[in-house]
């Protein structure tokens, strides 16, 4: 049997930045990502339409043979992943995987700096900043509350921050990112999620106007997958280890391949597929 | 034989002010609006996504009985329309029309404010300010130069403008487009085109930091499609006159919904459809 690939799904190329740590700390497997250009972003739409997008990704990936999926997207995780791992796997693919980023994130910034240890200090209150569509949903909330019942959560909808990052408008961001913060900082939330992939691109500027420590994506998932595949080897045992990347996208724009380069490196090499 | 609708398409709902501009100078006819509001916007992606996306939204206002259909987006006009004007009418529709937004705009510029007189000032710096695509593509220089060989055009891209448009975040354009009007009063622009259906939206603003007189789409659409049907009268005749509005999306989100409000007034109704 062919062994399998580590799939990363994003709307676009903010996946790039979970990609590249992925890379770093888990060098030997295999890798394919997908970015969904053609119709990014994802923060704005409706769950149903985000549903039908993460589903034909979903498929695509493991078609392309994948064994376990890593939905980057904050948004699609908060919107379609449980639908998904409920109901569309156990019926097309019940023997692979689609994990998302919002259970590891809340786990993290839950569990403190000492990771888990038991007596790390509790956080009382939390901070997400994400997407409308992210917001909308209450993923982050329920999570959060699942681990920590009387735990209050505070959310700001931050719907410019994909399209500025997007666009080359990082420096006219500090007082629309100072503005989605207000809500949190008036909250006194004692840690801010940043609940969307394309926010480590603004990570120093959000850390230098939050007033409490961030919580980035960038900086856990590839611990948390380190921990989920040793905890099970019968996946894990399936995937290749050869060390193999390729970056597929659905819409390719010099500007997009400019921007994998700056997320990803210079050889970063984008391929167009159809969904 | 049963009349046929005007169909207006756009990426998003932003042709909703042209949409608007027509219903109420040619209110008799039929018309039927698709904003593509799951994959908006158009503006960064590459001319064959676009393209694809634009036979796509003909196809299906086509079968959804319209006789005629003028393509509002800027982007989808300067990147897609003419290929479908010259491989796919001929072949799938032969007795059927789409028109663009970019020629009938280009000539109420270079006309002057006495619209085609002969005597009218004539103008040798034209400025654009557009979508990345739109500017990419050069159809306004190219149109431009057509009319008047010997005109210079400089135009602008304006990327961030439909996402700020679009997500409640106009009050921090002014810096945004300031920059962006930057070149062309550099350029000494003598008329600035607007050239995206969103931009109506900033109109007041941009007139305020143009420099220069603007040409807006919403201002002049509804003239330039009397003018055609009143030299088209085979085209013409076809057309239902019943005073009917259709508001079609292929997503539909509170925001979209409030925006159809705000935009189209408070009757509008959005109905989901998929392409």
């Amino acid at each position: 049997m062919p062994k399998m690939k580590i799939g990363v799904f994003d709307s676009g190329l903010g996946g790039l930045f979970v990609m590249r740590a992925l890379a770093q700390k888990l060098p030997r497997y295999d890798y394919v990502y997908l970015g969904d250009t053609a119709r990014v972003p994802y923060g704005n739409r409706s769950p149903q339409v985000v549903h039908q997008f993460l589903e034909e990704a979903v498929d695509f990936l493991f078609k392309r043979g994948c064994g376990l999926v890593i939905v980057a997207c904050n948004t699609a995780s908060a919107e379609a992943l449980r639908k998904i791992q409920q109901d569309y796997l156990p019926k097309h693919y019940p023997s692979r995987r689609v994990l998302g980023v919002i259970i590891p994130t809340v786990e993290e910034a839950l569990a403190g700096k000492s990771r888990g240890a038991a007596n790390a200090p509790s956080i009382r209150r939390l901070g997400v900043l994400a997407t409308q569509g992210t917001v909308r949903s209450g993923t982050y909330a329920r999570e959060a509350q699942k681990l920590a019942p009387h735990i209050k959560v505070f959310q700001s909808a931050a719907p410019l921050l994909v399209p500025l990052i997007e666009n080359g408008g990082t420096k006219w961001a500090e007082p629309i990112v100072r503005e989605y913060l207000a809500p949190l900082r008036r909250a006194k939330a004692q840690k801010i999620i940043l609940g969307c992939t394309h926010y480590p691109a603004l990570k120093d500027m959000i850390r230098k106007l939050s007033g409490a420590p961030v919580v980035s994506q960038d900086e856990l998932i590839q611990r948390k997958l380190a921990d989920y595949l040793a905890r099970h080897p019968e996946i894990d045992s399936r995937l290749g280890k050869t060390g193999k990347r390729e970056l597929l996208v659905t819409d390719i724009t010099p500007g997009y391949e400019r921007l994998a380069r700056k997320w990803f490196g210079k050889n970063a090499r984008l391929k167009k597929v159809a969904l």
